[in-house]
């Protein structure tokens, strides 16, 4: 039988997909499993992005342009300036999903064995991406106690040999909630720009950030223009993960024009979901204004209610709506197997994330777990005591 | 200025892009351009695909399952079951078109600098594919005088090599328009159960056979289980190429469960596409004896048409919507520009895709254009008049 590529074999896998069986079981027995783990929103997906796809009056559903229509992308350009950050229509390429931009960034910057800088614990599919691409992954440690702030720009520096092609952060942060302040994109723009290196930013989830804290998109920086690439992303945004359109962003016109090859190789973007991705764009501020208020009474009513967990450490996350916590316990692997298999309270548990998968070096992370607040804030109140209460019974 | 990859700067480009420029600039001149260069079907999308979309009640767009959802993927086996294919759901995987499984399967089975052998000339995205995920495309010729059938086995034989991973065929074949027979695929059969390799086929063309031949597909085959992967896809069989929805398929429990991996880290294929595609598979087959007899008139007339011109060689397609004509002329690159540039009758000309960015190996099909019989018979016959024309007027 012909075996599989190591790249296959050695492709890691989501942090929870070993979990799913158990989330499985634990269902089977009629139990209610509460889903912490994954970062799929239950807000409404806009009206009008709906709409326009109820309404579309396709006959012949065509291949579409490979970059997205020069409708769609003028749209995407007037959402960035007004959000002050100047970019045209050209320097945007629509993908499916921030996945296909990341993964056309990585090939069009990267060959085989060369390495990309990621301050960890990082979104586990930059792994996967990564290995796909052959790159290596460099991880510099953000720590918990900081709230997962850069790490001191030296860590960096000191990685950086002739293999490094770039350095990615995903800012707000998933799995950190971290918010990156002007000054820390300020030190990373400073770094690339004096070693010559690519400065790639995940700002999938730009509108979410908290207490009046401003988001500091890379493609404000003046002279980082060559080295800015964003990766970019309508599915938190406007809360439609299963569309698949995500934009790849950059000023530096070989960027553009290289990672427009890639892209023509996979001929275009679906087209339903550029329908409601484009409609999405005239979603009014006050659906945001809403969406960030909802996000906030529960980011605080998790953070209150972990905080009466004995023992606990938490990251009060600024951004995005997730939060890494430190437990009690020595493997949040295994707690979290254990609270499918052998744990639940008035017939429900709760599922969450290690967030060891997060980290690229081995060891890091094992008493932590990643929550998503996506849920309902009756939902979380009762998730979190559950985790209270299976704490107190759990005997590692 | 950081530089982009070796990657992205020998990622092969479409053999038409260099064209596009001059066939804007004739439409600018208000010369009307006749596309015989795209595989992009005019035949209606089934309406029961685009119903599904218009009345689909989603209210979050989520994430949807990562290898699709158990009742489409059911609903695919129930349509290979209908075509004598042995298949069930948990050797499908839902991809983003036919490009995305092509993609996960290079990435599956084959690691940086191994080989996989095509028949040339071929699709010229699998080139790009192959670049991106460093794969080395090692090319055996097919001839034109043979209407491209499968060149002698032993040419294969000679070439595989310990980096050999697969032989990867297109079945009918695109741009070639040929259907392997029954035999020829027992012969590719034969030889990667002796040398213990993959065999890809590509066969989205499936039910566009013609002349009452049958396709043969590798799943078919006794004892080629382990060995056997099918790329497909719902866009050129239900006229849907927007959709971006295909399939990868395979009773190899190793390779699905290690592609399933690479699928994972891109999360799911897109949500309303996949609505569309399952409503699809209820197409009627009243619908494909319709657009199968339409296909057989427009490749009757092209191919009549074809052969008033003098000095032209004709690959009598057999199978999906192509035609390769080779030209009484020395370089199809220069003739297909001239075309779009400097000539026009009755105000219109044509636009054909020269088949030298079909071809692996420097030098071959340079008098060759590929013609895609996807226009209503009358546009036909007047492109073809068009480029008859030309031909007389066309100085080289």
């Amino acid at each position: 039988m012909p075996s599989v590529s190591n790249k296959g074999l050695t492709m890691p896998q989501s942090p929870i997909r070993k979990l799913v069986p158990f989330a499985e079981g634990a269902k089977k027995k009629g139990i209610k499993v509460i889903h912490l783990n994954i970062g799929q929103p239950d807000i409404k997906t806009p009206q009008q992005a709906l709409d326009a796809v109820k309404n579309n009056n396709i006959n012949v559903l065509e291949y579409s342009r490979t970059e997205g229509s020069e409708e769609f992308r003028s749209k995407i350009a007037q959402y960035y300036i007004k959000n002050d950050i100047p970019v045209n229509a050209n320097e945007i390429i629509v993908t499916t999903g921030g996945s296909e931009a990341l993964s056309f960034a990585m090939n069009t910057i990267a060959d085989t064995d060369d390495e990309i800088i990621i301050p960890e614990p990082f979104y586990a599919n930059y792994n996967g991406f990564a290995t796909a691409c052959g790159v290596t992954v460099v991880p510099v440690v953000s720590k918990l106690e900081d709230n997962f702030a850069l790490p001191p720009i030296e860590e960096f520096e000191k990685l950086i040999t002739s293999k490094t092609k770039a350095i990615l952060i995903c800012n707000p942060g998933n799995p950190t909630g971290y918010l990156y302040s002007k000054e820390e994109i300020q030190k990373l723009a400073t770094l690339v720009k004096k070693h010559n290196k690519f400065l790639v930013a995940d700002e999938v989830y730009r509108e979410f950030t908290y207490d009046n804290k401003t988001h500091t998109s890379i493609l404000k920086e003046k002279g980082l223009e060559e080295h800015a690439i964003v990766i970019d992303s309508v599915s938190k945004r406007y809360s439609m993960c299963g569309a698949r359109i995500g934009y790849l962003v950059s000023k530096n016109k070989d960027f553009i024009a290289t990672a427009l090859k890639f892209a023509q190789a996979r001929l275009s973007p679906p087209t339903y979901a550029q329908i409601a991705s484009e409609a999405a764009l005239d979603t009014p501020d006050s659906y945001f204004a809403e969406v960030k208020e909802e996000y906030v009474a529960r980011r605080n009513l998790l953070i209150t209610e972990l905080e009466k967990i004995e023992g606990i450490k938490i990251a009060k996350p600024q951004g995005a709506f997730y939060c890494i916590a430190e437990l009690p316990i020595e493997d949040a692997d295994h707690f979290a197997q254990w609270l499918l298999e052998d744990f639940s309270l008035n017939n429900e548990t709760v599922m969450v994330a290690p967030a060891a998968g997060f980290y690229a070096t081995e060891g890091l992370g094992k008493k932590q777990i990643r929550i998503a607040y996506v849920l309902d804030k009756e939902s979380l109140k009762r998730a979190v005591h559950i985790l209270s209460e299976a704490l107190k019974n759990y005997k590692g």
